[in-house]
């Protein structure tokens, strides 16, 4: 979808998108990364929301809804997020009424179950902090707190291992979702003009044939006039590695089946999974240690 | 290269191939897996050696020899060794007058500097075992025992990772060895005409990508007579993920300059290696544990 400087229109664009996934026969729905907010880090003070039913800006309550009314699990993509650092605080938070609690800001992830239930959020981990010279220069640090955790989610369709963007570029993560059941991978991201070409489709098709599981990586639509001109090319992988289906950089909606019987197939026909040797990874890590 | 049924033949071959490369300029010369046998567990008995100075079948002198003719560090591929079970009997089998001692084989690949001296030695640790029905089928450990560890060489040129084939599907040895301080992993590898357009470029690239580092993959040709197909597309990619150069299936050789500055740049503006963050992957583990 097109992301632009009105969070309300942005909501609606995303309810339509959703809408209409739905309607094409979805039971599982992927919005792109900061799809609410223009992607810079000097937007996010302004448009970060606590992500809490009732809040103050309605981002959250927004996508319960479109979970709800479409019937589908809805991973939100990634909307800034404004946390109280202490969470005990956040009672006086969510009301908006203590302005002085010191607070945090992440790129987070929204999970809704189809009853508009809150199934996970993922804190992005790692954050875009990169300079290639004279080509991109992003500090997500500047402004924003990373997450702790690695998330996998429990959904009606399977165990998803959801994470963001430049977290895709730490294999770690990735291995741990599988091993913990996730036969599929979600990125929300929005790679750039630089590191799109390059690394993009390669970092989905690698986490898919490392771990053996379906990986989709959603991106805002390409908008040449933006601060951060995203690369677009959503794409869902499968576990052999195979590029499914994707878009290029213009908005649009793909909705394609998820045969989850081929990561099965794929584990029983070249068993990496069973011929790890941990052993000899240990004794070459204590090697150099 | 082609590889035949005569050893002496594809010793001769890889000779020939090690000298022309030296003469285009090359300081480091890999030659393909399995090059001076036949790829099939049904060879490896009849072809194994032992891999000493001076031992029966000639392959490890002549290997010293290619290095040392040319003056270059030669990845000598692999070749099927036959080593005793028990390294202190090692010196009754080098002279071969002891056929009572129990031997086990292995699929090796040695290293020689430009003096002709063994600099290593690495046997490969995960042995090829798939069955992609109806496709290929192939089972290493039939005749075969792994190796047990990580190798990283120190070479004039860089330190350099070493393991063959199948390895390169277990991003862990990799990493362990970009760890160490590899900038360039090497992997004789002869995928087939199943598993190669699916995943041989897209595991290099991913090597690469992952540990921001080269990374050659070393295939015999193709013969399409052979018990076992091989894919052929011997590659080098850079630390971004490009592919620097690369053949198709026939023989040949490619020279081509490897510029190390080229790591230290892809680390230095995408700096993942100082991003990790072990704590969150210790927690996420420790959660499904």
């Amino acid at each position: 979808m097109a992301v632009g400087a009105d969070k309300t229109e942005n909501l609606a664009t995303a309810a339509e998108a959703v809408r209409s996934a739905a309607a094409a026969g979805a039971d599982m729905v992927v919005l792109p990364e900061c799809f609410n907010s223009p992607y810079g880090t000097g937007f996010f003070p302004d448009y970060a929301e606590i992500l809490a039913p009732g809040a103050p800006g309605g981002t959250y309550d927004a996508l319960a809804a479109m979970a709800a009314d479409s019937r589908v699990t809805l991973f939100a993509g990634s909307v800034p997020e404004s946390a109280a650092v202490h969470p005990d605080a956040d009672d006086d938070a969510v009301a908006g009424t203590d302005a002085g609690d010191a607070r945090l800001l992440y790129n987070t992830a929204l999970v809704f179950g189809a009853d508009g239930s809150e199934l996970a959020r993922h804190r992005k981990v790692h954050l875009f902090d990169i300079d290639v010279p004279g080509k991109i220069r992003f500090i997500e640090s500047e402004t924003l707190s990373p997450g702790d955790t690695v998330t996998v989610v429990e959904t009606p369709q399977c165990k998803v291992g959801l994470a963001i963007c430049y977290d895709v570029r730490f294999p770690e993560m990735a291995a741990i979702a599988a091993d913990a059941g996730a036969e599929l991978l979600v990125y929300p991201g929005a790679f750039n003009l630089v590191t799109g070409p390059l690394h993009w489709e390669l970092l989905l098709r690698s986490r898919a044939v490392d771990n053996q599981l379906f990986v989709a990586g959603v991106s805002p639509a390409r908008d040449e006039s933006a601060d951060y001109v995203a690369w677009g090319h959503s794409t869902l992988v499968d576990p052999w590695g195979k590029v499914l289906g994707a878009l290029e950089a213009a908005p649009g909606t793909i909705v394609l089946d998820i045969d989850l019987a081929a990561v099965d197939d794929v584990r029983a026909s070249i068993p990496i999974r069973t011929q790890r040797r941990p052993e000899v990874y240990a004794a070459g890590r204590a090697a150099i240690a």
